[in-house]
């Protein structure tokens, strides 16, 4: 693995793991099993996948050659998304989804060998917007000393609004440039959010997670042996494939019990720490958000595709299929796509995933 | 042309002549050039032509054999309409549309010719709904003896509303079982229609018209004596067609002046009458009127099509195309056609003219 250690320099002491085995559910009908959110533009013209690659490249001191994690079934689709590039980010082939904790268990254990016990790792979702990767990366730099100390870091968000869709993080005592967590907290409901807020000492929990390799490990086997067994099977039997990545074995992989890391570590690890994220993040967990991040024209629409409106006003409309004429229409979310169409008001958008389960449920499998 | 007099027996006094040139530009993305409005199901099972067509059969005593004039382009979806039934209406093939006055002079000129001078025409628009075929019956009975007498009877429908869209009938004296007509009204602004409807005395002009086919020549000659011209050579030089119908000259019929027959000579003609219309009549104008006139379920909706709706109310959801899944709205109309799809607010139905116009200007006629 020469050209690993080529990649990831000691003067970047970051290898970035990027987490794309989700499913977008909630961005129906683009998002699909067979390609799901993060394989689209949703907006501007780069994927959510590609922009989350592309984002380490502003900081290339801290973060070393990137390691993408996805589903076996995307990695054609997943390495169209570099093709043409110098140093294609490596892929880590998962045969099914296992959730996060499966994930980080993988990534350690993977890049201990490989990189090193204490290389540091970034967690990073997929599927997120970043707007200015110059402030995340520095929101990423003043996590490297607790990081290198031992903390598993995780990235909070300063909350704008009572979210009750994301977990929240307890600030606890600063340490250096980063806080103590003194709590992790599932999804609350609304009362409780709006507590949060008011508080001012709770941020998103955003997903992304810095770490030593060998602390991860270590808090895996103690937390979650079995998912860390499996991982480490799967890895060990896995087969090396083009561009110095890996396809992890199918049966010992399987077997790895589902969970996401902050259930399965994170809310329960010793030295966890906190650093705060001020760089325009949005998880763009609905149409909504998508039509918050875009540009929008002075009526307040953002349009993609073949789309004609007509007095129509804070309306998102985007077809990658039929031409969509909205006419005299306010606040409305339209998305076509060549064999399904979703409508709704946009302070609706959540009811996609509804619509998802109707779908599920009436085995319209090739809608889903 | 021995079958027609086999078909249009004395015993059946009225020729029915179904004008099915109109493109129904209104109800797009359904309705388009190749296969307007008349030519598709919009509630039940039967087009509208189809329809049109059957409602003569509830009364053989009253109605002869049918003819329907159409676009020549649309000869086949036409006879593909009545494909096995024992006796297909003859056709007219329009090579351009010429609006309503044309075709009136091509009936009456035809059927004059045909069937005989005294000959009563029904002339009857292809794409109105009509609740009850008997109610629809009786009128054009007890309008029978005026136009035998020689009068233009028009069929005129009470109003229920400020309708803007259409034009009315001041209703005069009345004669027998009908009314002189004091006068024709263009479309009303929305003042105007609503002091008509307090009124009482006005009623809407449903396109609907009884006259014997010598009268109507009389007339034509008189204040349309070039579209008569035309239409007469149109005929005279035409080609005789399968089924006993004709297909026009089309040099001659595309040389006819454009006009409808209300204006070229309902407003101005002598001898005029109004048979009132009470047969749960619409012109299924626009979509809202398409969802007034759909079955609804219990929430108010109309769906037609792999549609499925997760909380929506009073919405108009059809689809010929892409799977339509609506969740959330209120009162919306939303229509998909395999490479079109239309959403705009019940109440913004009459927007869709707009959209066409737009098409039309950006040139995009694969959607026309």
């Amino acid at each position: 693995m020469a050209d690993f250690v080529a990649r990831g320099s000691p003067a970047a002491p970051i290898t970035p793991v990027v987490m794309s085995g989700g499913a977008g559910s909630r961005l129906w009908p683009v998002s699909r099993a067979a390609k799901p959110k993060q394989l689209h533009a949703l907006t501007g013209d780069r994927t959510l996948l590609r922009r989350t690659v592309d984002r380490f490249a502003h900081a290339p001191d801290l973060f070393g050659a990137p390691i993408v994690v996805c589903g076996a079934a995307h990695e054609a689709l997943v390495r169209a998304q570099f093709a043409g590039d110098p140093e294609p980010p490596r892929l880590i082939l998962e045969p099914v989804g296992r959730n996060t904790a499966a994930c980080a268990a993988v990534a350690a254990y993977w890049v201990a060998g490989s990189e090193g016990p204490d290389r540091l790792i970034l967690l990073a979702p997929a599927d997120h917007l970043v707007a200015s990767p110059r402030a995340f990366a520095e929101a990423v730099r003043r996590a490297v000393p607790a990081a290198e100390a031992g903390d598993l870091v995780s990235l909070g968000v300063r909350p704008t609004h009572p979210e009750t869709g994301y977990g929240y993080i307890r600030l606890g005592e600063p340490r250096g440039e980063v806080f103590e967590a003194a709590r992790f907290v599932e999804k609350p409901d609304r009362e409780t959010a709006e507590r949060y807020l008011a508080h001012g000492g709770y941020l998103w929990n955003g997903g992304y997670f810095l770490f030593r390799a060998d602390r991860m490990i270590l808090e895996m086997e103690r937390l979650a042996p079995e998912i860390f067994a499996r991982a480490r099977e799967a890895v060990d039997r896995g087969r090396p494939i083009d561009g110095g990545g890996l396809a992890l074995d199918p049966a010992a992989f399987a077997a790895a019990p589902s969970d996401s890391i902050d259930y399965a570590v994170m809310e329960k690890a010793g030295r966890i720490a906190v650093a705060p994220l001020d760089a325009g993040w949005s998880d763009v967990g609905s149409w909504s958000s998508v039509w918050e991040n875009a540009r929008r024209d002075e009526g307040g629409n953002a349009v993609v595709g073949d789309v004609l409106t007509i007095d129509a006003h804070g309306c998102f409309i985007r077809s990658e299929g039929p031409m969509v004429a909205v006419a005299g229409a306010r606040d409305l979310i339209v998305v076509a796509t060549p064999d399904a169409v979703l409508v709704a008001p946009r302070q609706e958008a959540q009811k996609v995933k509804d619509i998802v389960a109707r779908l599920l449920a009436m085995k319209r499998v090739e809608l889903l």
